[in-house]
């Protein structure tokens, strides 16, 4: 049952996956939105649109929360879709292949099922609470790799500069106690990477509810642990930091 | 001639990144080599004899200089061939889905024709000297962007440790001036991706030269600039810094 819902979300987002494919590459319609280099597309209000459309008829009795508008409904009591249309925006203003659809349902405000597409690889990653994580139907683990053998994913929080000294004195770190760092663009990409073992930790400073709503529940059922940059509990009502692992490499 | 020649050498690289793409997950055979980080897999082996084989076959003149061989002939005078089996090696251990064959010609010492194959996305960029870039065939160009919309993709040298603080301070000031970095871990698909306007520029404090021999001529013939980190002339005969940019972003 659970599994059905997961698998309609699933093929609206691959829907949308092609709409992001197929863009029309000389005018995606760019507008700047608050913060240094924060924007947003006409493909991410379509996307936004679409999914708006088609999610709350998987789920009627669920609210929808989008990044791409003002006002967002409260998800602390019942189901709640939290959706990003394209998480890694500027990647695709930039065609730089690394962007992607993310969905996550929560219930009563805790994450319970998550699924993350990303097009340019055609790999979607999936999970409900309970019953471990997939990568195109494959279950996924984290690593067991210490925190000496782990590549280390940082996000520089953009659109947020008080941030970035930080990240970057927290990835320096990893670059001189682990094997390397990587930065992407794309939270949800990250987390899902730190999901199937391409890489042992993600971290950044800020992040907003639907950049890592799919995400974490996607890390965590893959073995992994997911809470705030200081070990917090993380939360889904507003933005906070982030750091998903494999629960070992620190 | 000189494009019959380059698509017999794309033909040989797209059946190593065949190889890449169905590499046995379970054993790609690690070992380390020399500096932080550095290793080498058995595939990166079997693609680089795949090539020694096949290459000289092409250009039968041509002497052939590979990251995987102990002692390098001399580039001097003539033709050679400078390639690396899997540019992205850590990346192709984590299976982090970034690596790629890199096969570079030069002719006296200069480059000369230059393909790197990035098999996960099906992506060929090629250049000929004085006869443009391409990716996948069509014309490609570098970007008009300056340094405040750039996107800074930057390489931690991670097998020179003297260097990432260096590296990481640099990194910083973009993120500062410019509107993002990125760290992918390939510095063929970095070059490449600031040669087809991915993104602007992209700097790394010390490469081998199979690392950017065909990145170096497909940037150029793409309408960008590629230097050392001060501005200097790059050489092919010995590691060095590179910068590699669309001219205007500094």
């Amino acid at each position: 049952m659970e599994q059905d819902i997961l698998n309609k979300i699933c093929e609206k987002m691959r829907e949308c996956g092609k709409v992001l494919l197929e863009a029309d590459r000389s005018e995606v319609g760019v507008d700047s939105k608050a913060g240094h280099g924060n924007f947003v597309t006409k493909y991410d209000k379509m996307i936004q649109k679409m999914l708006e459309k088609s999610l709350p008829e998987i789920i009627p009795e669920a609210v929808f929360v989008g990044e791409e508008e003002d006002a967002h409904s409260s998800i602390e009591k019942g189901l709640a879709f939290i959706v990003d249309p394209i998480d890694g925006t500027t990647n695709f203003i930039r065609d730089y292949h690394m962007s992607c659809i993310s969905v996550g349902v929560t219930k009563d405000g805790e994450p319970y099922m998550g699924a993350v597409y990303n097009p340019y690889l055609d790999e979607m990653f999936t999970a409900i609470k309970g019953h471990g994580a997939f990568l195109n139907g494959k279950q996924i683990k984290v690593t067991r790799n210490e925190t000496r053998d782990a590549i280390v994913i940082f996000g520089t929080s953009p659109y947020y500069e008080e941030l970035s000294r930080q990240s970057f004195d927290m990835a320096y770190d990893y670059l001189l106690k682990a094997v390397d760092v990587r930065r992407s663009g794309s939270a949800a990409i990250d987390l899902c990477n730190v999901a199937c073992g391409r890489a042992d930790i993600f971290f950044e400073l800020k992040l907003s509810p639907w950049d890592y709503a799919a995400g974490t529940i996607i890390v965590t059922e893959a073995g992994g642990k997911v809470t705030t940059v200081d070990g917090g509990k993380i939360t889904l009502e507003r933005p906070c930091s982030i750091k998903a692992s494999n629960g070992i490499a620190e």
